[in-house]
């Protein structure tokens, strides 16, 4: 969350100060303070854990060709290597070797341009739009007092977007005329320099003085185009990711966070299919859920440019952006940024039937940050660190006060209804496997930090000491207690939440509710015990 | 901080809960929840930090013999090379060689059995107590509730502590009969078992069960003794610290917090007197202000032994200890193991002559950790982030609402009165240095976040955006805001808080005191402008 901070024509010329506001809507983003990164420095992170686990990324390789089955009785065999790609090794072209690889499934997340995407035949659908940007980085002296927030400078003289970076580094969006330099929709960027760039910026800036004595560690032109992939897969088979899927403004910050999300939604499928835990059709979700997700943004970011490009609203111009609609589309804003403006909708995967049972908990949204006090020692936590992306469903039950006869007989109804060789837990988890396999099972009570026991949990319904937590202040004060407030579940009726491998909320059920759960679970695991 | 937890016997047998409470006094320890760490983590990232300096730790070295001239104008020369230590590289023995190096200043950091504390002829004081304790670092089974909590047991049959560690891992303080194994005050370990002391814990578990299937990790038993040195110094040339200086109960578990602190406060003091910044006898607050720690926290100790090795009251046993009792010792436990328990006597560092200023900021005691937001960018921050341990005095400005004319106008007369070329300032920081080379001025003002610019701090007490903050709540909401209350400082009258190098309050003034630190900084810096 970041200050966000408005500047409008003065009457006395210039620009002048209408407003600063927090640039998110909801309180429920985890971080307060986020900070921009370099990708490059995202990408390490990836790469670095990649390794530990054994994986290199070669990236001397390019494929030449493709071919996906179109044998039915093998497009519906999980297991079947229904994929050929054929791969040339650049960092050998001596050997001119090809090296073919038969695979069950590809994902292609090679960029923009994605060699994937037009083999496959797959259109990017939209268009350019009329606005052209600059973009610099570099550390300005100033005098604006805005310069470390993300401020909207719309003044007389052009518009202009500030974006503090890591260190004294300032990124700034600056509007330019595009005439001059476009042809064809096509930018000559030979046509602008980067000092061209920073004249338009200072006098936008004016009364403030802002100057750039300091190296541009870099910067571009662009016009915004906002492209979406009219498919995202053949047959379940090869899929696209990332950029390979949709272009937008880089001004929405969204380019990597967006790709990563596709990977996420898709990976954690794909585990599921080739363990034989789920039906291949659950890989059908990955484009239902993420297309409509990236139309979402883009239709925002369109709406985003042309506030931005427009002429403030005056007197003289009562049809101009007013200081109120860029509040309200920063604040949208500020909800994908965070990620927590992503909504899934209805499908075998994400089941609204019981959003009354947790109000505020959206089916299909990610679970909402809140600080828990865990029952064995009071060690205070965010939720989200109880639900990791490790490929297991997590159930948790929100039992209310377990310490009250009422809520501990129903919590021991629970643990003997799940037991029960025909209910889900049994019968989708293979039978050799931990019991917490497949369904990970976490109880947040509303006992008193003071008197609960994690030892009143079942030990059906606890695998460790660790897995019973209570919604109450941490010891220190300040946090905690709010979970069943926030959520909307009622302490006496509870409720059991289901949260998906990536940390999406899928479906929720009543105390009592194995039987629907079983039904749920039947519509997306398949049955390990027969 | 943690919870911790009280047993004591039950009527019906055995024990039972007498109470829960968090563990440390002070709501103003900034880590809600401390983790126990192995002293060799600690250890890793001091020397992994010192390599990357340059500086590497070889052990392979002892001294064998330490000279400190007695010559007056020697002792008196801050830069003289006052001490002749020989050294016998154990690498090498085949050499024979030995290394001779004069010295300026020498620390004997080198434990409980300190050749330099026998070289000097400085005795320890105080003496071993009749208590003994076992310890086992395992991993227990138990259906015992509070196996994650500190827990005080107190039962028929002999005491117990839990002290919950890494991952599963528990330590278990364990009370046992000393005849039998004690001679001459040295304990005969071959006499008892890490099974003997696992059957006495057992015992006063019951009515819970606990049982150790796993490995036993560590163990030992001990005697607890309490002494302290005599003298922390010879001449101020050569220091010792740590268990060099001081041994105490394994309990406290501040054998290593209370040597990093001795070391802590005497490296910066070292600093200043070889920078020329100050006089040699800055350095007889070491002492004086360490060994009255060392004291305070072996009293104490002394008292929890007792209170833990005593008899629990009943109806038979009027004269046993409470559980009242023993919640108030744990607490004050806490607050010497959260580091906030420390108080400096007055000096000629420590001036408490302004100590109305800033009412609950305690002058000699840790600047109390609290949130702040920084003014350029709301970004919110622990007040304990703008005083790094860099050697250079932190002057904390408290304006008041710098928005407001009055106390814009405090600003710019403290910043004119700072100017002056006969200002502590000026006179103290070496002419070629830059200006903040000694004094690192922090502006933390009470302006709301919304309004505030960073731009009105005059440049003269700014010497980077990030130098101003304000006492308001982060964006997010939940923390910050409480500085100016907590602190108990005026928002009309301001105060100027001093933090020394390592953290500590030392002294406060009125906004338009210029005169007073002069005086103040007189008495512990040199002037270098001569």
């Amino acid at each position: 969350m970041h200050m966000a901070a408005f500047y409008n024509p003065s009457p006395t010329g210039g620009i002048e100060r209408t407003g600063r506001a927090a640039d998110v809507t909801a309180p429920t983003a985890r971080y307060p303070f986020e900070v921009t990164l370099h990708q490059g420095e995202i990408e390490k992170i990836f790469l670095d854990a990649m390794s530990e686990k054994g994986v290199q990324v070669d990236r001397a390789i390019v494929p030449t060709s493709l071919e996906v089955s179109s044998d039915p009785a093998i497009l519906s065999d999980p297991q079947a290597y229904a994929v050929k790609v054929v791969l040339q090794h650049m960092s050998r072209p001596e050997s001119q070797q090809e090296e073919v690889v038969y695979a069950k499934y590809v994902l292609g997340a090679d960029g923009a341009h994605s060699w994937v995407r037009k083999t496959l035949g797959i259109a990017m659908e939209g268009e350019n739009t009329d606005y052209v940007w600059g973009v610099v980085d570099t550390i300005p002296e100033t005098d604006f007092p805005d310069i470390r927030n993300k401020s909207a400078i719309h003044s007389r003289n052009g518009s202009c977007m500030v974006i503090p970076r890591e260190g004294d580094v300032v990124r700034l969006y600056i509007q330019v005329e595009q005439a001059a330099f476009v042809e064809n929709g096509r930018i000559d960027k030979s046509k602008v320099t980067p000092q061209h760039l920073m004249e338009v910026a200072s006098k936008s800036f004016q009364p403030f003085t802002i100057s750039f004595p300091h190296e541009i560690m870099w910067w571009t032109l662009y016009v915004i185009g906002q492209r979406v992939a009219a498919r995202y897969s053949l047959h379940e088979r090869v899929f696209i990711a990332g950029d390979a899927c949709h272009t937008h403004s880089p001004k929405a910050g969204q380019g990597m966070n967006a790709s990563m999300n596709d990977t996420h939604n898709l990976s954690w499928k794909i585990a599921h299919v080739l363990r034989g835990w789920s039906d291949i059709s659950l890989l059908k979700t990955y484009e239902f859920e993420r297309r409509k997700y990236a139309q979402d943004l883009i239709n925002f970011d369109k709406k985003f440019a042309a506030l931005f490009s427009g002429k403030p609203r005056s007197d003289d111009n009562e049809d101009g952006v007013s200081h109120e609609q860029f509040l309200e589309a920063f604040q949208t804003f500020g909800g994908f940024t965070s990620g927590i403006g992503v909504h899934y909708e209805a499908s075998a995967l994400v089941d609204p039937t019981n959003q009354h049972l947790a109000r505020h908990l959206r089916i299909g949204e990610r679970l909402i940050p809140q600080v828990v006090v865990r029952a064995a020692d009071a060690r205070p936590e965010n939720i989200q660190e109880l639900i990791p992306a490790d490929t297991r469903y997590k159930l948790l039950l929100f039992p209310g006060d377990i310490s009250t006869p009422a809520q501990k007989e129903k919590l021991g109804d629970l643990a003997h209804a799940l037991s029960a060789a025909t209910s889900f837990r049994r019968r989708f988890t293979p039978p050799n496997a931990p019991v917490d396999a497949v369904f990970d099972i976490v109880t947040i009570c509303t006992t008193p930090k003071e008197e609960v026991n994690f030892t009143d949990v079942p030990l059906a319904l606890r695998s460790h000491w660790s897995k019973v937590w209570t919604d109450d202040e941490q010891l220190a004060g300040g946090v905690g207690g709010k979970v069943y407030e926030t959520y909307g579940i009622s302490t006496t009726e509870g409720a059991i939440v289901v949260v998906r491998p990536d940390g999406y909320v899928s479906a929720i059920a009543p105390l009592d509710g194995v039987k629907y759960l079983d039904q749920y679970f039947s519509g997306i695991l398949h049955n390990q015990t027969v």
